[in-house]
């Protein structure tokens, strides 16, 4: 019994160590099985990672290198003129010593567009988002990949690399309107050009003072002209881009005509605050969105509303000064009874600047590179520009522009110094200061004399560089005359948004019948079905347009009608063929497209 | 003792249990590390595939939905005009309803360019490849987001889509030419157009007799327009390209002036000869490439090779016959000792046709669709095309202007009937296979009278239709001297290949000295480095352009020179300013670029 019972003792023992063998083995076998499927999916995740985001991969040089060798440089590009393409490469490389890019040639390179020595005339394409400016042109050197061979060894770039010029990485307008824009939306176009896109500045300058708001594009950080050297004689891009778009600039600087807002803008302002959203979230910035604090108690609301509201206004403490910043500020803050923050580029981050300037109700500022910060503003908010003695601020608009395109909903005042004793001026400085005693006695007198730069071209005017660079004492009460005057048309301005920004579909089933009256009159009913998409929409002001053209005529008659037919008669003659077109029209000026045209014999 | 050895025992086994209990619990500790790892590997697994190929993800549809009425449609293009645009999109949708695209406006959509209504004028871009056709144009209707609420639900497509028109999906030139091609290279612009994208033709027609090639383009099934409505009344894609790169055609068919090469061609043999690789590759074609044979004994090759080559004869079955097409393979087999294979597009399949081609010496076909294959042809082989009576070959070039391609390295030779009772016509046809009996009298008598069909625009000229469409009896004689003519100078110009492609550098170093002689002579030194890209080339002929020009006059003194160094002393006048320009060229027609243009004061 006793042995039974150690028996039976041992036997639950055994019986306890078989269960947990059993189980060690039964969790051993799954564990193997587990750590197969992690394995396996590690692999997997590996080779999905490599295939998404080849800079993370660790390239088989052995591989990549044949592939040059065999394949060549592909190229395709977009955009049919040099300043509208951007071209895609595989393998392009950058020879240092050449200090220019290399096209190697093989039996399966590819060359879209294969332009022949076209590409000379005058180049492959802008390297900036400036267009057509003979320092910032890009082409590249070719070589039949067989000279590889006799070459020093490429190190390849894995990443993909997005190659330009900073047009002025030393000028905060310059940054944001030429480089920062452009490359945020160059990177929309393509897919792989993403966080982990590598950016190499070819323009040849060193960091620059902004170079922080270069590196918010990507989480790599940006290659300059003068770093390539390092990675060797010859470094090949596995994967890049190079080029700008530039649909979103909007303003020329004067290079062939005096500066000026480009002649056909395709930006909008939704673009830009979409920009500005990403970039302020790059910053960690979070805009207090007013809608957020309605609510409670409505009247309570206003008042606490009211009590956040507040003015920035920008300083400058070098050049081109508000001689009396204190009592503009005192006054402006008596007259609106808001707070007014003062900022500056010069004594405070620009993450911070920004804070404050995405809050602001109003900002006010001497003309300068600083204003373009307003397209970080919220929308509804006031711009306040100043300009100095004699210049005209209808012939300097980069921030009028700006502030003015369609959904940036901020509204635009300038106020210009008008009184010479008001002004103080810097002829001693340097030429780029404005200084002008390096000119001739005549031309300085000529100069000191005028009361308006005449229009100029770009960039160094010297009439024009000293008066931008004088120093204002502000004029209190013509400044606030013209702030009052400016924002009392704002309110009226700001009644008259809301309206959409839809355009019209085109008329639907157009039709005509003709009705012959007599030998000398016949009529021509013509009618239509709204457009499609009105149907979801609140217009306040429906129209057609139809314009009718006798056959073989120049001349066309527009009528523009309330009602979906009509039926013409006047000048109506029988047996005649008429050309008929109908479009709709919301709000006056959103102009929707010609339905296909009638042919309508009478 | 027992007690003890039982307690022995016992501990033993309580120690074993105790261990086994603690593996077990390191194990389990271990499985569930394990399987939490394999848990975050799955998912990251599954959001890596979802990001990097959205088509094979579960689209989560409250998510997507949720992203489209925040988020609405996104936009951004490249292109400056209607004409070069390629626009990317998330989010837009197609409404079976308006049998139109839909854009969905909201805070954060974007749409690059923001055109206003110019995007009517006259369209946002060209949906086929065929530049500014007005039944091509590509354009959407707009709505608020917030529409979506009384619209029925959205389907989502989760595939990267490439949605565009097939020109003319029955005509085999029209499917290479104007389709398979621009969408080749249009899906090689971007990454996420891969095998995976899904081809949506929104031209309106059926599937067409071609349809199988444009199922090689991707490994999904094409979607048609009349197809769109089976998926509801509402889908949208959820990332689309819309529109065709145009820089791979080569042809214009008319509509404006009269057909001919596109004026400004972008593309090499090269891209062409890589999309037929692709292509056979997808055909499951390999060329048995005549350099693969040489090795051995060479006489023995060069006898086996020649017994290897064949001539091809396109045979049409109903229209536009060669009515002694026996008597024509008997003479040409006895003329160059070869064996000659009739092809039809009528009897065989794609693929079998371009396996015979793709190793064909010599490729024979009256002018026809059927002759865009020779693109799939072998370096070096020749290309025939055959006339009917009055039908200028100089004026219906597509298949010449093909095959002389730079980098096609065919060869193209074209005869014409010149014989009038070699003809056989056809006027009682319907219009469309050259009929004329529906003309007025008089018009069928000139027609029938004339010699030569006059330029004219596409695409319904009766006496070019009827002239195209005659059966030809080809004159033996006539034919095998334009042929043997035509291969004479081939061989010419064969020896004369082997030339490099590749354009010279930019000269370096370039400078100027001057000396003043006396008052009224003075000398220029201009002297320069050779081109980086020289030193790894063999070329036979390097000479160098100098052009020099007096300031402030109109025209230049251009030289041509052998060396890197010249002194110029005839018209150098003393205290002058010249400006200088110095390029390299290669082999008398590669002409690099300027090097920057010296100022050399006198």
């Amino acid at each position: 019994m006793r042995i039974s019972v150690a028996g039976c003792r041992m036997s639950l023992g055994a019986l306890l160590n078989g269960l947990l063998v059993s189980i060690i083995a039964a969790l051993l076998w799954k564990h193997s099985k587990l750590s197969e499927h992690a394995t396996m999916l590690e692999e997997e995740l590996h080779m999905t990672q490599q295939s998404q985001e080849i800079s993370q991969a660790q390239i088989d040089y052995h591989l990549v290198l044949q592939a040059l060798q065999e394949h060549g440089t592909r190229m395709v590009c977009t955009g049919k003129m040099h300043t509208d393409r951007i071209c895609r490469f595989d393998n392009l490389c950058y020879s240092s010593e050449a200090e220019d890019f290399v096209f190697f040639h093989s039996n399966s390179s590819v060359m879209l567009p294969n332009l022949g020595s076209r590409r000379f005339q005058p180049a492959l394409l802008d390297l900036s988002s400036v267009e057509d400016h003979n320092t910032q042109y890009f082409n590249f050197l070719e070589l039949p990949a067989a000279a590889l061979k006799f070459m020093p060894k490429p190190v390849f770039v894995p990443d993909v690399t997005l190659i330009f010029n900073r047009f002025n990485p030393d000028n905060l307008m310059h940054v944001f309107h030429d480089d920062l824009l452009p490359a945020f939306y160059t990177m929309k176009q393509y897919l792989d050009l993403d966080d982990e896109a590598r950016l190499v500045f070819m323009e040849g300058w060193g960091e620059g003072p902004h170079f922080d708001l270069y590196q918010f594009l990507s989480t790599k950080q940006p290659l300059l002209k003068d770093q390539l050297k390092n990675f060797g004689k010859l470094m090949c891009f596995t994967k890049s881009y190079i080029g700008l778009t530039k649909m979103t600039t909007w303003y020329q600087y004067g290079f062939v005509q005096p500066q000026g807002p480009k002649a056909n803008i395709l930006v909008s302002g939704n673009e830009i605050r979409q920009f500005a959203k990403a970039f302020m979230e790059k910053m960690n910035i979070t805009r207090v969105e007013k809608a957020d604090k309605n609510g409670g108690n409505l009247e309570y609301d206003k008042e606490s509303e009211r009590m956040d509201e507040y003015i920035v206004l920008f300083s400058r403490s070098t050049t081109r000064l508000i001689l009396n910043e204190a009592e503009l500020i005192m006054a402006l803050a008596q007259e609106f009874q808001m707070r007014v923050v003062t900022v500056s580029l010069e004594e405070q981050s620009f993450p911070s600047l920004i804070q404050v300037i995405s809050g602001a109700s109003m900002l006010i500022s001497m003309h300068g590179a600083q204003l373009v910060s307003s397209l970080f503003l919220p929308r509804g908010a006031v711009v306040v520009e100043l300009f100095p003695f004699a210049v005209n601020p209808e012939q300097y608009t980069p921030y009028k522009t700006l502030t003015s395109l369609p959904g940036m909903d901020l509204h635009y005042i300038s106020w210009r110094n008008t009184k010479e004793e008001n002004t103080v001026i810097h002829p001693d400085r340097s030429w780029e200061q404005g200084g002008i005693v390096h000119l001739e006695k005549e031309e300085q007198e000529r100069i000191l004399a005028s009361k308006d730069v005449p229009r100029h071209l770009c960039c160094r005017n010297p009439e024009w560089l000293f008066r931008i660079y004088q120093d204002t004492l502000v004029d209190i009460q013509s400044f606030l005359e013209v702030l009052k005057e400016g924002i009392n048309s704002k309110s009226n301005l700001k009644k008259g948004k809301a309206a959409s920004t839809v355009h019209p579909g085109r008329v639907r089933e157009a039709q005509c019948q003709t009705y012959i009256q007599n030998s000398n009159e016949a009529k021509l009913t013509v009618s239509w079905q709204i457009p499609w998409n009105l149907k979801y929409l609140k217009v306040r002001e429906v129209k057609y347009e139809v314009w009718i053209q006798e056959q073989g005529e120049n001349t066309y008659m527009p009528y523009i009608l309330p009602q979906q037919n009509y039926t013409f008669s006047e000048n109506i003659k029988p047996f005649t063929t008429y050309l008929v077109w109908v479009r709709c029209i919301f709000n006056k000026n959103l102009l929707g497209p010609f339905a296909d045209v009638l042919m309508c014999k009478t």
